[in-house]
């Protein structure tokens, strides 16, 4: 995984054709607007992506990259991968079948039928779940598609890194992102590889990067807290473990209350709109866990907003 | 009015020091992503702006331009134009009175409040609480901003057309605006004159430039509706109908139905969440209102998100 393969990504949606993957909006703010003692802020409006997140990148670059079947494209994932990979299916007029445990919300069970997937309700938990898809899979011979631990899946999260350097016209000093699986700073890091600060944000409660920098190799964590719904990997990928080795300055850890209140303050006073997972970046600078340099320029994914608008409402 | 008093306010906001007006992102989509057949469509994403909607340029730009008394600033508005103008006055640390009817929410007076405002809650409808505030402002002589309807208003909100021209590289063919009073389609005209085709847009139940166009000149309407709360001036303003006799090619009534529709799909579509008032240009497209030709750029302006974001789920 590098550069190279984050560029054929770029390469294929830009000759696609079909225009699927948005070229999201990159908003440069003075620190000063968000309280941060730093020059710039970047917020890499990634939220406003096709299907609500960043993972229809990752999802429409398998889907190109890789023959698909007849029988279409299959997927284990009750979150965004799931949505991701119903709408890059449907785009390409494929069939789509999405394998979710049972105790997946039945909000977004719906929103995949509405996409045209098929619903597969299985196993208890989620790792139940994708021991029932890889059966499936075997069978029916679809392409797999997987939530983070793809290269083609990981290429497609970096064209978003490469967006952003062209968007700002400079590549940004550091580069604040959250970690759930990897998938996303693995992206990220093979765009920019030492040139910006890449560092790994991830919830206290959902310490899969973390835990495996403290064990020296990826190590199975409990997962909980308020970004587990898309953070909730229970370990680092394969490929974001290699990338991250090599070019990931830091790994923090952050409260979930400090990820609410920065959840709160990007709709209240930014007026974005964003699941818990997206707001990790504020939740660092506002909380004193990431002090940046005066003159620095620190760029912060916005990566998800696939969350239910009234729970935005303080209570 | 004209291009110059623009260029003004945007020399006022740039050399200000505070950056207290956003530079809000510009969003190019092709068409199709809005199933529309047009070439692009630029989304100004103006309720981004700082206090939620695009009234902060004007009421900055008026409280830079002249000499705030002692006695501070002074508004009569239960609505956006209240909270940009406590926002505003917050910022230059000077004193804010916000005259708002009985009917105005309990919200919108706390919001306020937090603002730092001094809020009279008085007469039972706007109207009343305008004369309540004229008087006051004779009293005390505050600075009075206006809703919509003075120059360095207008010049404010033109520099939101001055910015979709920078950051889209040229002036788009046609800028889709939704009126109230006015303030803000001519900030656009006068920035645009006429290498931009504007184009009015305007709830059937608030229908200000529409009936003024029919009549001839400004006349009282009714106003009702999804989208009063932003757009329920009762007249255009004098300034606006000015601009928009020299310089606004239509002015087109949308049904409340395809305003909802169109609010609810930049929530479900594209994860905006805005009010009312921010959808009819996406009404106009998708309900065939406004039909752009086949290789035409079409810039809508998102001109506000004070909206509660409960509201944007499907009922």
């Amino acid at each position: 995984m590098n550069r190279s393969e984050v560029l054929a990504a770029a390469e294929r949606f830009a000759t696609d054709g079909r225009g699927f993957v948005r070229r999201t909006p990159l908003w440069k703010l003075p620190g000063a607007a968000l309280g941060v003692a730093c020059a710039e802020v970047w917020l890499k409006l990634e939220h406003l992506q096709v299907a609500g997140s960043f993972k229809a990148r990752g999802m429409y670059n398998r889907l190109l990259a890789n023959p698909v079947p007849e029988s279409g494209v299959i997927v284990a994932s009750g979150g965004n991968a799931g949505i991701a990979t119903a709408a890059a299916a449907r785009a390409l007029g494929v069939p789509c079948e999405v394998f979710v445990p049972t105790v997946s919300s039945p909000a977004k069970q719906a929103k995949l039928r509405e996409l045209g997937a098929q619903v597969v309700v299985t196993g208890a938990v989620y790792a139940e779940a994708f021991q029932a898809c890889l059966a499936r899979q075997r069978e029916t011979g679809a392409l797999l598609t997987h939530a983070y631990d793809q290269p083609e899946v990981v290429a497609g999260a970096g064209t978003l890194a490469m967006e952003i350097e062209e968007q700002g016209g400079e590549a940004p000093d550091s580069v604040l992102v959250s970690v759930g699986g990897g998938g996303l700073i693995a992206g990220i890091a093979a765009w920019f590889e030492d040139r910006s600060r890449v560092v790994a944000l991830e919830p206290e409660l959902a310490p899969t990067l973390y835990r495996a920098r403290e064990a020296g190799a990826p190590v199975d964590v409990g997962v909980s807290g308020i970004a587990a719904d898309s953070l909730g990997a229970k370990r680092i990928g394969a490929i974001a473990w290699d990338l991250a080795q090599r070019h990931v300055r830091d790994a923090l850890l952050l409260p979930d209350a400090a990820i609410r209140e920065a959840q709160l303050a990007l709709w209240t006073e930014f007026k974005l709109a964003v699941e818990p997972a997206a707001a990790l970046g504020l939740a660092a600078l506002q909380s004193g866990a990431y002090v940046p340099q005066a003159d620095e320029i620190v760029a912060l994914v916005v990566c998800g907003a696939n969350l239910d608008p009234a729970s935005l409402t303080r209570s």
